[in-house]
């Protein structure tokens, strides 16, 4: 018998929709975790998500979360803006971090943090990448199950991807660029994780567009992964009929389709179907609870985790980068320039 | 802030398939539980089971673990034969138990261990029920989804239902009445729980049977609820082609479908299609898990869970034996007589 | 070069809603037929569908349109009591006939029947069979597939049979009884063609019955073919959520399933799903036009239909009549027994 | 009662696989038409067809079917580069002709044939458009029903289209250029038919070229109608997997897919599916039995017809050259520009 392992103690920086979400699955369905802590810049939103969690205390700050002595690891998902200076913190406090995608708004800190990070494991300040990013759909187990597919070899060698997100409608603000940085950076992510190949070139077209949204939805976006294939990417952030994340990858053989969610099919008036989910968490419930138990699972066993890491962020970011480049160009095809650091 | 809550430490009595997967389950994805513990006739079985599990100790035997200082909780996966001694032993110990069905091979058996339960609330020994049963359909994603249609109205009162259970092949020393009492049975449960009324009448009838099995398989019940309802049961052991568990509830203004579970579909070779479970697993490794959470959400709040109780497994055993009757009487319609401690 | 071949006459009796949908299949789909005249009780409504046709006459009654030098052969689709005294003109006539289903509304009148067509061909006043009967389910391109499939081995040998026949809402005056000689007597005929073997015992059972007849709907039957595979049919003639037509055979080795009728699925108001037929005519339509086609081939090329015949007929009238010994008594397991004539 | 009308003569040029089956579906299964005579210049090829239908004679060439005077419409079937020829001599004969695609292999000699009706038309030659284009796609009831949809409002304006088009296998001789003339035309007619909006630009990408052909297969087009709508059109000749067409519309408020055929699902070895064609024929039998129905029917009532018209043809062809000077300007955007004629 080898001793039991105590659980990590993970604080939860912004309880917004996700911290929230994050804070009550880690508490309720992952093993080897509980929360210590939780802040939020709207004290009161904290304090109701620390009341639902026996043991769970409300900090001050992130910064606070961060260095307090009974926090193992951190999970952010505050403002997109704070989230830079938070995982410089973490790595400079040597803590195991989850960052909500974006790692930040801009390249430029993107790079800074992979820097801090590549500075710090060359230092010895931190064994192992103490970065992880909250890519989750590398967990839901319809994508494992296609990437499974696609490595079984069953459809031959990919040639061609088909892969649609729609939502239901977009919040406040948007825009036509943050329609990139915001929901396609998820295929950003995804495609070249599905495809073990990184992304070289892209190009951006346009729908007719919706009437219900002031700026370009939905987009078609082309991206052109080192291997060749393309990958034919809507978005579609004003769908409404439902929230819905299609893929077809297209192979030498075959085809390959992403799973849609099991429901039940009920007949009535003359039809028969089954009904959607209004956004996101239902459809990725299970990929956020494996990620999540992935991330405890890796700080216990002390390994790097198969998450996304602060490089993967970046890249993302860059890709984004170019797909708004080309946004601006007239749909030009446009490279993928990726800095020295994330080489 | 509230105090932080120790964890459910769990011994777990048969590292067989079941005990050996629970213990897993409750290790690497159960929140709030630890295994403190395990037995099996077969040492080394246990013993390859505890060294997987940080802190878990290998004990002589099932009611060692029941014994055992450290152990909150039970789990009975042990052979079908010895259940009620375990969890008499368990209601005596005033420790909640999760006993693998059948709770008791005879119904003789069963009426015993209900007996005791209720004997020690009714003398206050125990504060509320300790007996669950592994009833674990109860919580498969699908059935919740399907009995919450049910509830809604969305299809009207149900008048009649097709159910299906398909596995690849029975095992060995499998007869006509083992098909009855170790997998129909799990019909006998759900349906009850799924219509929210219990089965009054049944009986038997048989398919032609396959070439490949020497009893009677595939075999179909009919199973009538006390609200009218006649639900059809196909179980067929040998159907080779797949696991496939199946339903459809017909209703006085629509019908309802389980769902199937999500697989990536695939084209080749001009066809295509999806992959089905070889066996049980796969198909509720889900519904396994969110039993054993709710077990010890259920055990840490100190309140009754939503499992399967002991009188549910009583109430399967006495239909079990009434369709076995029905079998003997050339498929006679036959009367669900539950005894008294069930009332 | 041979000789082109002048179109089949055809004279349709009876232009209610079936009669009139034949006679327009048969002047606008089929190849090789005319109308050459129809006949009604009501005469206005056979001036409707003549006034379609060109060269289409009205007769006063079926017995005219049999008897009339310009008819080559006649289409039953009157009255079902009309049926058998038409039938038996048409063999006097020998002319070709395709009666719609019944053949009669009793037993006794289609042995008559059967036993004149017999009885004309063994005195050698007709060449081949004349009486062709409305069984157009054999035409149903999803049940010609479906039978392929038995009869390729894709599934191994047949065990069971889950069928199921909803529709709407029963028409005026439908009884218990009516249920079964005017809907489930469509797979009394069906079963056996897909099986090739026939119904040799059957039992009666009910569903809850739906508040809104006054009759017992829904039923559940059991058909016993001779080769012992067990069909279990639903037919619930008050559904009202569609029209639906269900099939799943299972084999030693897999499973068969009757294809629903291709429709646009289409996404909305956080839905996704397809339309449903309100009757059996847009479902069948394809398997009318297609037996429709084949009468009219036979014809021209002199040879046997491949379209149920005056025996299939009487078989099915058999069955029906065992299937409501079976609601009279019980529901209790009844034999089918053939007449000699039959044998 | 009106006159009977006489049927239809048909004279059928060129009994490749395409104008053989065409004359096997008018004799057996089109109403109001007979095949009077056919041509090859394989005479056995022709000898073999008019072998099968009573009635049918063979002749020399086209120009004689054309002369004929018993023939009063006329099929050409025969290979690309006599279509333009053919069809001038039916519209100088005034005969109605149903010549299949392309109406010629270049878009200068469909001028010429366009022109030439409009001609005959404006001088009084003929009285209504004599040429129809064989774009069955129409006809095919699934698309017929996507129209529908469309037309119905159920997911409010058309956005996006996403269309594939997938065969196993090209035939010897394909290029780059011939995929887009021979197998994207169908898109090129159907697409603007469906969304009621001609094509106005259109560009050209590559996906990952598959091993197996040398020229680029998979292509990735671009079709924007002048509604704004943009269509994705993958067309992949050399897919393997199965002949698939597929559709999809994203509309305001909802999406809609076109329908798949029916085909039987089998469950075995661990799987379940279905089949899939090998080629366009059995998926488009329907769509050319309709279509040829249609075509008979106008011609017998004195009507023009629903088929595609020798403008059809042009505009088709039109959209093939951009398509192709987008493919060899690198995937560049570029105008569709119709000839005045077609204006």
């Amino acid at each position: 018998m080898t001793a039991a392992v105590a659980p990590v103690r993970v604080g939860v920086i912004g309880t917004g929709i996700m911290g929230a979400d994050h804070a009550r699955n880690l508490h309720r369905f992952v093993s080897g975790a509980v929360i210590a802590a939780v802040t939020d810049w709207d004290a009161d939103r904290a304090a109701a998500v620390a009341a639902e969690i026996p043991g769970c205390r409300v900090l001050t700050d992130g910064f606070a979360i961060i260095a307090d002595a009974d926090v193992d690891a951190v999970l952010i998902a505050s403002a997109d803006h704070t989230h830079a200076e938070l995982v410089l913190a973490a790595i400079a406090a040597g803590k195991p971090v989850l960052c909500e995608k974006p790692l930040a708004p801009t390249v430029a800190e993107c790079i800074t943090v992979v820097q801090a990070e590549q500075d710090a494991l060359r230092d010895g300040r931190i064994e192992r990448p103490v970065v992880t990013l909250g890519f989750m759909r590398r967990f839901d187990p319809g994508y494992v199950q296609l990437r499974d597919t696609l490595r079984s070899g069953a459809i031959g060698t990919p040639l061609l991807v088909h892969h649609v997100s729609r939502g239901v409608s977009s919040g406040p603000g948007a825009t036509s660029e943050s329609s990139v940085t915001g929901s396609s950076v998820h295929e950003f992510d995804i495609v070249p994780w599905l495809l073990g190949s990184p992304i070289v070139e892209v190009s951006w077209h346009s729908g007719r567009p919706t009437a219900v949204s002031d700026f370009q939805d939905p987009q078609l976006l082309h991206l052109r992964t080192a291997d060749g294939v393309l990958t034919v990417q809507e978005t579609f952030l004003n769908a409404r009929y439902g929230y819905v994340i299609g893929a077809e990858v297209v192979g030498e053989t075959g085809t390959a389709v992403l799973p849609q969610p099991a429901a039940v099919v009920t007949g009535g008036n003359l039809s028969v179907g089954h009904g959607l989910a209004a956004d996101w968490r239902p459809r990725f419930a299970d990929a956020y609870r494996l990620e999540l138990q992935e991330w405890v699972d890796a700080i216990i066993a002390g390994r790097e985790s198969t998450l996304a890491t602060a490089r993967d962020g970046l890249v993302a970011a860059v890709v984004s980068d170019a797909v708004i480049a080309s946004m601006h160009a007239g749909g030009a095809a446009t490279a993928v320039a990726l800095p020295d650091v994330a080489s």
